[in-house]
């Protein structure tokens, strides 16, 4: 049964497939349950697994006595980091940019010495059912010293402030990743600084000199979490010739494949990871947390082992994405040219360092022509959850910031805030404050649309409603990708990629091999394959995916191309280059005799010389960078301080969109998220760093009752530096709404709102204060 | 953890990797019990189902009432043949020349109207737990019509038997798996005969007149099972975009594809069928029994359901190979020239067509440059399981009844019977008489490597102890096969490939790409792919895999080494013709500094351009057909007629033996099951086709108590037609052993056994018969 939303509509561009809207290929199986998940894998003889988490956020681990856990009927096995390798505090390169200290991911997937933050695992059990697993835990005795937390980035830059690790220097590079750890015991006080960097360009102070308007401002967010559906969760067997098969849901199975490697110190290629459909993942399930337990305990036990998490244990050990402080300045000449901008970025990275402070750092100002400009970053360590990457990872909160300031700007300047960035819009040949010039991007163009797009100029009557704009960038990713293809004798494609499929990536690959072929997408199979069956293919990250392994499906598609006119051509003696495939079909360029459907000739292969098998294998340069503009209209209750969101429009240049659907989806879930993330979403610590929120009961992400129909209107400018024009589309769309809904709440109140999230209560702690001012003047 | 057995000796032929003998990358797994067979799959709410099997041989059926089965608690679901589409009865082609008859395939996996043999499924049903599903078969009442069964093929070709199929013509081609159907439903009574076919050369008269010695003698052969471990097992789900998923171990996870999509009507790419790891085939794992039965189950409760075997239904409900009745008159000159030969092969293909007659006419005077000869075939279908393929499938058969009389003849020749086959035997050039022409083969040499061996001049002293020789040939196979295969960073490669692994082919291919790659074998990581994964790769039997999939591994490692020769140019800014790979190490050809070993290039892929993935897919022509000669000493204990095997020596042409206790492995594995079928093996019918011996104690197989070590000896003979000079090895060892053992009993107790199994029983009854006979006259 195939099932077509609608008719095949023709897409642009001369496309067959590319721009139509056919149903996902794992629709159906995802809808009925079927599809199988993280925790979903069942083997024979399989153990259950927990794991033990400090219910300190600082503390020293004085012991740990597991004895009366192993007396437990039904108890197997107790690790706590003594089985763990203890890998150096060198940086290693897991050979697609991505540097990790492997001793801070092995610390923080079981603590040794210390535990950082409440949730971090000091232990883990497995049993021979779940809940003698969750029973042993309390059976498991250890011993803390507890120590003061340390709890926001401001503290923790203090020089009286606690140290969480006594061998952290300041690194002074970009690359905030790694963190430094000194190579000696020396005794000189370690740092919660574990990066700082600026960048530059032109002359800071001629800039401001220049201008005739000058706003700036501090901003605050708070962490808040991606909110995946799907826990994390992983089984693993450790065969007693070393090799491990671990089946997990990521983000990336050679990511997980390779950081367990190194958590492990094994070599990757003992590893096998077979990925399983993700639930969920926004940046969150890059990193691995049960990976090395679930192995270490099957080593252990020799048994498979399962380690699923909570949600609780989602929400306090894995990652959020940074609180921040956010100092921004900008100055512009009374025509209304932007001439200097100054920002601060100062990220918390949870327990180890690594906050997305760098790209945060890279996209602030990222939209703008800035003559003059300086960018300072900080990346600091606090007793709370590692972070992990969340949906353009540092992108919305300095979003929020440099967006916020862009609008008071424009209002000083009396000028239409879409017109002021019109008039100062990055196009091709900017160059960033951070360095790189920009392509061809669709930024003005999606500026015009949104300018010109009914929601900006509908009417907005009543008190205490505002309509707010804002913009944002994201510069989207690329890294390696593989594919590999077979052509069945029904005439269809089986695709394997490397892909783990979040948004709907596997119906836009498919569809770029589809449109090569010249068959409808649903004849073209895609599966997700496993470390050992698919070459090396980097993370679903990064809005990368329909670019980079669309690019790999593309250039498989061209290996089988080519196979199947050279099989053509030697079915009827001829010579290849004059054959040719058009709309599917394979036929003689001068004989209108000699043809074949792609059907045709695909069920005679296995008889005139065997199968035909495509592959590619690539690492595209020519990303093209992602801009959107978001419209928000907000009603606020002065009497309760809740900001109604009244009807919300997201716009953004998706390069030639795949499969609109997805992109309009994750236009959609974008602004999503980023309205979760401006009105609700926070972690509440207690004093002691305790998440006293840590359920989707009380941690508030939007549902359907808060939110209008998001509308959606896509921009498309080809990306030049890709075969089909393809951008990335699924981070930007989280990037403009925390500052539009600022925004719009300054034009329903009056009050700008310079901390996230705004929420009932902070809405009405500034109107209070605002009407305070007014009154007292 | 990496074991090797032996230091690493360098192969012949030059070769690192070929020839030599590394532990198989699946060895630790599966005696540690951690590899997951047919049966080893749980998914969540996965149902178990039960077949119900017919208790008689031969009936009409008449209702089918399956109320109470679906009262009972926990029941979900009965299927019967309603629930099959049936397909009609024009043969289909499976795409790799896998001619089927859908309707016969699909009338095996469930009766229609008629049960043909006692086993043969009737209805199946699926419940909370295989308990209750076993329950529940004796809860569905079936009410038969018991009709008269034909148990062997000489009552079947009589006027006045039963008829199993009305509708059965006698095909006159060679190709008798299809059988034939009339497409009318005329009247005329239809025959158990489904081909009948004759192969001829040069003038049988003439031969025999030219001939001064003349034997001719009748044999019979019993039907006896592959007697693999792993019973049978598939798991399905059919989710409701009609997409089917079928874990199931077999020979060929494409045939169990295709014939599933045959049965149930859908198109073969809507399956994906999962290879698991497989206990034992020998052919008899190349037909579907429960993977549709199971995916008709799962569509009608929208829940996963498995299904597996007992030992019994083993037995009696999948393939045995052919029960046979022979006959061959062979005349030679006085100086030991064969002049002509004339056979005739009736085959017992049970309960639908299909024996492996043709191929044993093919084989069974292979050894032999014979210029007159016929050879008549009949494949006729009696009311016992129907068969399928069996190690050289028909040969064994067909040489025990040709080398029991070459053996003869050579005696009345006075010649060594090994003498008489250097004479005699077939070389490159000799056109076999069913048609094709020998390219270069090793039966010579293997025949003087027998004579040369000491077993065959060691003394044997003793009463009722006798040496037997005898020889086989085995054509041995090919067709499609696909490989991908991806270099990792760490500097090993991951394999992927489409042959079920049975007996050691993982390690063989890999070995293959490895010496291309200049790797050690363990360097290459092999998996099986599903049939999503990989290309079309043509079944594991035949023989073929260490020939076609290796030259599809040679291949893929060849796509790799043009790729790395490219890369390593590249970063060196050289032509890539300049550069080489040698002993594992990239080379500019002149300039002595440029060099990579493969794992620092491997280490460099990610950051000069990306991943590298290599493909293949072939079909290769070039086969070289395999010979070998066994050597048996026995003891015959004339109280008991109990052979003894004393001393057993087996020798064949491996071509190059790729690795050699592999072959070794073969070789002893296929003596063991032609000792077992010429001595013990045989299915026990009652009068009404009941199998009364139907478990593992009651069907003797031989154990090691049974047996003397199986010394081996290979000759290696490459074959020009592929590229390692690689044969098929598998199946030829269990074409001489019956012979053998025959020759053997003869030179022990001078009587000629024509009948197997020579049990106990049988040959006590020879000796009284033969002393009878000397006795009395």
């Amino acid at each position: 049964m195939t099932i077509t939303a609608e008719p095949r509509v023709e897409g642009k561009g001369g496309y067959k497939v590319v721009g139509t809207r056919p149903i996902r290929h794992d629709g159906l199986e995802k809808v009925t349950g079927q599809a199988r998940y993280g925790a979903d894998v069942h083997l024979p003889g399989m153990l259950h697994g927990k794991v033990l988490r400090s219910p300190h956020a600082h503390a020293r681990i004085v012991s740990i006595d597991a004895r009366r856990a192993l007396a437990h009927p039904g108890v197997e096995a107790v690790i706590t980091s003594a089985e763990f390798p203890q890998p150096s505090g060198k940086v290693a390169d897991l050979g697609e940019g991505a540097m990790m200290n492997p001793k801070f991911l092995s610390n923080n997937t079981m603590a040794v010495g210390k535990v950082l933050y409440k949730g971090h695992p000091v232990a883990a059990v497995c049993a021979v059912s779940q809940h003698v697993a969750e029973e042993a835990l309390s059976l498991i005795d250890v011993e803390y010293e507890v120590l003061p937390p340390v709890l926001n980035a401001m503290d923790a830059m203090k020089d009286d402030a606690p140290v969480l690790h006594e061998r952290l220097f300041t690194a002074d590079t970009p690359f905030v990743r790694p963190g430094g750890l000194r190579d000696d015991d020396d005794s000189a006080k370690g740092s919660n600084v574990s990066s700082h960097f600026v960048f530059e360009i032109g002359d800071l102070d001629k800039g401001f000199a220049e201008a005739d308007v000058v706003v700036e401002r501090e901003y605050r967010t708070k962490a808040v979490h991606q909110g995946y559906i799907e826990p994390h969760a992983a089984t693993a067997t450790w065969n007693r010739d070393g090799r491990i098969t671990i089946w997990c849901s990521s983000q990336g199975q050679f990511a997980m494949r390779d950081q367990t490697a190194l958590v492990l110190g094994v070599p990757a290629s003992q590893i096998k990871v077979i990925p399983l459909e993700i639930g969920g993942g926004f940046g969150g399930k890059t990193l691995i947390y049960l990976e090395p337990v679930a192995a270490l305990l099957s080593k252990k036990t020799g048994r498979p082992v399962k380690v699923a998490m909570s949600r609780q244990e989602v929400f306090e050990g894995t990652g959020p994405t940074s609180g921040s402080f956010m100092k921004v300045k900008m100055g512009a000449t009374k025509e209304g040219r932007l001439t200097a901008a100054k920002a601060t970025l100062i990220y918390e990275a949870g327990a180890y360092p690594g906050s997305p402070v760098n790209p945060g750092a890279q996209c602030m100002l990222g939209p703008y022509d800035i003559p003059n400009g300086r960018v300072e970053a900080y990346d600091v360590v606090i007793n709370a959850p590692k972070v992990a990457a969340y949906r353009a990872p540092g992108a919305p909160a300095a979003a929020y910031a440099a967006e916020s300031v862009v609008d008071e700007l424009a209002e000083k300047l009396n000028m239409d805030p879409i017109d002021f960035r019109l008039l100062n819009g990055a196009k091709e040949g900017t160059r960033r404050i951070t360095g790189p010039v920009f392509p061809r991007i669709g930024y003005l163009e999606t500026l015009r649309a949104t300018k010109d797009h009914p929601h900006y100029s509908a009417p907005l009557e009543g008190a205490y409603r505002g309509r707010g704009v804002a913009s944002g960038f994201w510069f989207n990713g690329s890294g390696p990708s593989s594919a590999t293809a077979s052509v069945d004798h029904d005439g269809t494609v089986s695709l394997l990629e490397g892909s783990p499929d979040i948004g709907g990536t596997r119906a836009a690959v498919a569809m770029q091999m589809a449109e090569v072929l010249g068959l409808p997408a649903e004849d073209v199979h895609p599966s997700i394959g496993d470390t050992d069956s698919i070459g090396f293919t980097s993370n679903t990250g990064g809005s990368s995916v329909a670019f980079k392994t669309g690019w790999a499906c593309y250039e498989a598609a061209q290996d089988i191309k080519r196979q199947m006119i050279e099989r053509a051509a030697a079915i009827w003696d001829v010579s290849p280059g004059d054959v040719d495939l058009a709309d599917g079909v394979f036929l003689h360029k001068s004989d209108p005799e000699l043809r074949f459907t792609f059907k045709e000739l695909a069920g005679l292969l296995l008889e005139t010389g065997g199968p035909i098998v495509g592959r590619a294998a690539v690492d595209p340069r020519g990303v093209g960078g992602a801009f959107a503009a978001h419209v928000v209209d907000v009603e606020v209750d002065p009497e309760t301080g809740k900001t109604q969101i009244l009807r919300y429009t997201a716009l953004q240049d998706a390069g030639t969109a795949v499969h609109p659907s997805y992109v309009e989806g994750q236009m959609q879930g974008g602004a999503v998220q980023g309205i979760g993330w401006a009105l609700n979403e926070e972690y509440f610590f207690d004093d002691d760093g305790r998440m006293s929120n840590a359920s989707f009961l009380d941690y508030r992400m939007p549902t359907s009752l808060d939110l209008p129909m998001i509308d959606t209107e896509i921009v498309e400018v080809p990306n030049p530096g890709h075969p089909y024009g393809v951008r990335g589309t699924g981070e930007i769309p989280i990037v403009p709404p925390m500052a539009a809904i600022a925004n719009a709440i300054y034009k329903a109140t009056g009050v700008r709102m310079t901390q996230l999230p705004m929420s009932p209560g902070a809405v009405l702690d500034a109107l209070g204060r605002c009407e305070g001012k007014q009154d007292g003047g």
